[in-house]
C-alpha cells in the first residue's frame, strides 16, 4: 500500500472540492456551503471488528458508542456540534444478531440523547463476515465558522485538551467523552487558527496539522500531559511515558494552534481545560525538546538514545 | 431477526426527527432543513462482498460504481441531484489492495464526472475480512421540494420508469444508469405525490410506498414492463416472467404515484419514459389483477395457482 498520506493526496487531487463543497478531502470533515451561506460539516468513520474493537471482549453498546463518538470527536475538531447521524451496520446472520444490533443502538442512543442529535438514516445488513459499523455525521459550527487544520501560524502556541496515552490499554477508547462542549467554548472565546483531534497519536496528528498549515512545530517533552492510564515509568523511564503519550493514539483530545497573545487563552490554561505543549515554527518539520536538546519528532514518535 | 419493517419501525420511534432533520428514518433519504429553508437530502448504503457483489467475479471499478450508483438511485427517488459523496472502504491488507482501491475509485470517479458531484471525504481501512464499501451521499432537490414516499392518494396512477427483472442474473445491477436526469424532468413537470426506487423488487417496494402513504394498490399484471433480461417464458409461462419483474429486485427504476389527470403525464407515457402499472386505492393492501381476477400481492410476490 502507498502511505496513507500519499493515498489521501491522490484522492484530493482526483476529487477537488466543487460547489457546494468548500472544504473536501484532507481535513477532519468536509464543509458544504449552501445558498444563504449556512455551512454544514460532514464527517465519517468506519469501525471494524478486530481492528477498532474486539466484539468478543466488548459490549455491543460500547461498540456503537465508540462508532459515533469518534465521529463526534472529528466534529469537535471542526468546531461543530452534531445534528444527524447515518449508521450502516453489517452483522453475522445469527440468532443473537437482533439483540446485538439493538444494543449497538443503545450505545448510540445514549450519545444522541446527551449530545442532542438524532439518527436520521442508515442501512443494516447481515452477512458471513465480522461486524462492521460505518457512521456519517453532519454538524454545524459552534462558533462563527468551521475550524480547519490549515490555519496555524508561526509563533502560535500549540495546546492539547487533556492528558494523552494508554487509551487502548485501559479501555478509555470505548468510554471517552468527545470534546464537543469544550470545542464550543473554544470556538466562541478563542481565535483558533487550526485544530485536529488526536486519533492516531500526538506525533502523527501534529504532523497532519503542521502539513496542512505549511508550518513546523517544537514540542516540549516536559509539558506533554501524560495520562494516568500510562503505566508508571518502567525500564524506559519518563521518556517511555512521553513516547506513549506521543504515539499510543485513540486519545480523542483536541490539538489546536492559537495566537500566543490571545487574551482569552490564559483562563483555559489556568483551569486546565487546555495544556500548552509547544510552538508553531515557520521551519517545516516537527521537533521534540527535552533536557538533552532538540530531536526530530517523526510521525511514529522519536528515537531516544 | 425481527422483520426489516419491524426493525425500521423500532428505530423510527427511537430516533424521531429533531431540528434540522425534518424527514428521518424510513424514506429513501433524510431531509435536513437549514436556516433560510435550504433542504439537504442525505442517503446511505453499505455494500458487502458476497452479498451485494462478488469480488472474485467483478471488476473493482464496477463495485465502486455500484456502491455510489445505488445511492444515486436513492437520491433520484427523493427527486434530488448529488453534491458530495463520502466513501468508507475496508479491504484485505494484501499487496494488490492498493491497486484494487484505486480501481474502486475509478468507478466512482466515472459517476462523479458524469453526474457532477465530488467525493468530499471518507475512510479507508485494511483488515482480515472481505471488502466492504459504505457510501453516504448528500444532494439537493431538482424540483421545488424533496419527493417523499408518503404522499400517494387514492386514484393516483402508479408508474415505473423502465422494464423490471433479471438485473442480478444479467449483471445489469452493476451497470444501470441511476434515474437522476429523469427525476429532474419529473420533479419539474409533474406533481409527484410519492416516489421510491425499486431496489428489492416492485412487489416489496410497492408495499413500502403504500405503507408510507397509508394506501393500497392494484397492479395490472399485463402492464408491468418485463425486462428482456428475464428469460423467455419457460415452464411457468408469462406468469413466471411477471413474477420475476415483481420480485427479482436490483432494478433501480423509479416507482411513483401521480394524479391521474396530471396534464404533463401523457407525454412521459407516450415517450415510454414512464409505464403505468396500476392505481392507488384507499383500501390498504396490494393486489395484482390478471385475466383470472384479482390476487393478493405479498411483498414477496404473488402465489399463482
Amino acid at each position: 500500500m502507498p502511505s496513507e498520506r500519499e493515498f489521501i493526496e491522490e484522492l484530493r487531487s482526483r476529487f477537488p472540492p466543487r460547489s457546494p463543497v468548500t472544504v473536501g478531502i484532507g481535513d477532519d470533515g468536509a464543509v458544504l456551503t449552501v445558498s444563504g451561506g449556512a455551512e454544514t460539516v460532514v464527517v465519517t468513520d468506519m469501525l471494524l471488528d478486530g481492528v477498532h474493537f474486539d466484539l468478543a471482549a466488548t459490549s455491543p453498546a460500547l461498540i456503537g458508542r465508540k462508532a459515533v463518538a469518534v465521529n463526534l470527536s472529528d466534529l469537535a475538531a471542526m468546531g461543530c456540534h452534531p445534528e444527524a447521524a447515518f449508521v450502516c451496520v453489517a452483522v453475522p446472520d445469527l440468532n443473537r444478531s437482533a439483540e446485538m444490533v439493538g444494543r449497538l443502538f443503545d450505545g448510540i442512543a445514549e450519545l444522541a440523547e446527551s449530545r442532542q442529535f438524532t439518527v436520521a438514516g442508515g442501512d443494516t445488513n447481515t452477512w458471513n463476515g465480522p461486524v462492521v459499523i460505518s457512521v456519517c455525521l453532519t454538524g454545524r459550527p459552534l462558533g462563527p465558522r468551521p475550524v480547519l487544520r490549515s490555519g496555524a501560524r508561526p509563533g502560535d502556541v500549540l495546546l492539547v485538551s487533556g492528558p494523552l496515552g494508554g487509551s487502548l490499554r485501559s479501555g478509555r477508547h470505548l468510554t471517552f467523552e468527545p470534546r464537543i462542549d469544550l470545542a464550543g467554548l473554544l470556538a466562541n472565546r478563542l481565535d483558533i487558527h487550526a485544530m485536529i483531534d488526536i486519533s492516531d497519536g500526538l506525533a502523527i496528528d501534529l504532523h497532519r496539522l503542521m502539513d496542512a498549515s505549511g508550518t513546523g512545530a517544537v514540542i516540549d517533552a516536559a509539558r506533554i500531559p501524560v495520562h494516568p492510564d500510562v503505566p508508571a515509568a518502567g525500564r524506559e523511564g519518563q521518556a517511555g511515558r512521553v513516547q506513549a503519550a506521543l504515539t499510543d493514539g485513540e486519545d480523542f483530545e483536541l490539538l489546536l494552534a492559537v495566537a500566543d497573545d490571545d487574551p482569552n487563552l490564559p483562563s483555559f490554561v489556568e483551569s486546565r481545560q487546555l495544556y500548552p505543549v509547544g510552538t508553531v515554527t515557520a521551519e517545516p518539520g516537527c521537533r521534540l525538546r527535552d533536557e538533552s536538546g532538540e530531536h526530530i519528532l517523526a510521525p511514529g514518535g522519536w528515537q531516544h538514545g
